[in-house]
């Protein structure tokens, strides 16, 4: 923190040290019939609960090819990710993954089943990819991507992809298509890289 | 809210009015790059974004029956349900089924493949239940439940049940049981109840 003007990008750390309802600091201890600890005010007695966040996106394929978004934004700028981002509140993870696919790629798609579900408790993350078939080969990126564009399997760049939950889900994907049978697949990642 | 000592269980609601990292008041309005409106701080530049959470449970099984929980707690308080909560940070979807199963009812579980994954947008919520199998009859229910029995599926008190990715789960579960091979589900439920 400096006494300039604030940062343009801040999302809130985990730890609440006030209340989110009155203002007043909080204290970290565990709530009665409870058995972690919590942030709690003593002023209103508002408990700050947190959990674990929703990323949603879709593996969206055009003619057998895939597509990919080149990172705008940290983390790993300039890597390439399948379309993916956070949910939000007031959506299905479906209409949150075609959301995310429209926002980062412009891509239009038709929905298929959810593919992959990713635990990664070491971001206290779970990440959920759906099949997807684009509608037409335009794309117009957003401003979270540097480009978009679609990979023919030989050509996907497997040392410049954002994230392990992308990775496996595009061998998963390769594979059932291999197979020519897609199912739902669960996977946890370790706390290795 | 009073001026008497504070309630007792107040989960801090979604509108965060003051900054949880400095206590300053926040201003509801759209970030720089971003598409919807954010709880912001001018103070430190804090952005309290929300998001959906995950429940994650159970459905255990005893010599073909099915362990049920009746609720101690609101909501839906006296109602069955299968042993879930909200997933904790720090762990996977498998630990806090298997945590909130052994916390709801006492049952030792060697757990199963990932069964359902159920969308409820109206509440902000994501439901996953895996199978499970319990390593014996012994229960030990917990604050959160008034009583934890296994039910034969004549017995089952569909009536009662909690909510409807409970019963959503408990259909497919036996559905898949008479057919002889357990898949992994998605659904997502609508708005009317």
């Amino acid at each position: 923190m400096t006494d300039r003007s604030p940062p343009t990008y801040f999302p809130a750390p985990r730890l609440a040290r006030f209340c989110s309802q009155c203002g007043a600091p909080t204290h970290r201890r565990v709530p009665d019939d409870d058995n972690r600890e919590r942030d709690i005010c003593d002023q209103c007695g508002a408990i700050h609960y947190q959990n674990p966040r929703m990323v949603v996106g879709t593996v969206p394929v055009w003619e057998d090819r895939i597509l990919l978004c080149r990172r705008a934004i940290e983390p790993r700028y300039n890597t390439w990710t399948l379309p993916a981002g956070f949910m939000e509140l007031g959506e299905s993870t479906a209409q949150g993954a075609t959301r995310e696919t429209l926002e980062e790629s412009g891509a239009r798609i038709a929905l298929g089943a959810l593919f992959t579900v990713i635990d990664v408790p070491q971001v206290d993350q779970v990440h959920l990819f759906y099949l997807a078939q684009a509608s037409g080969p335009e794309l117009d990126p957003g401003p979270e991507s540097l480009e978009a564009r679609y990979y023919d399997e030989a050509d996907i760049p497997w040392d410049e992809l954002s994230f392990r939950t992308v990775s496996t889900t595009l061998k998963q994907y390769l594979e059932d298509r291999r197979r020519g049978s897609f199912g739902c697949h669960h996977y946890t990642l370790d706390w290795h890289r």
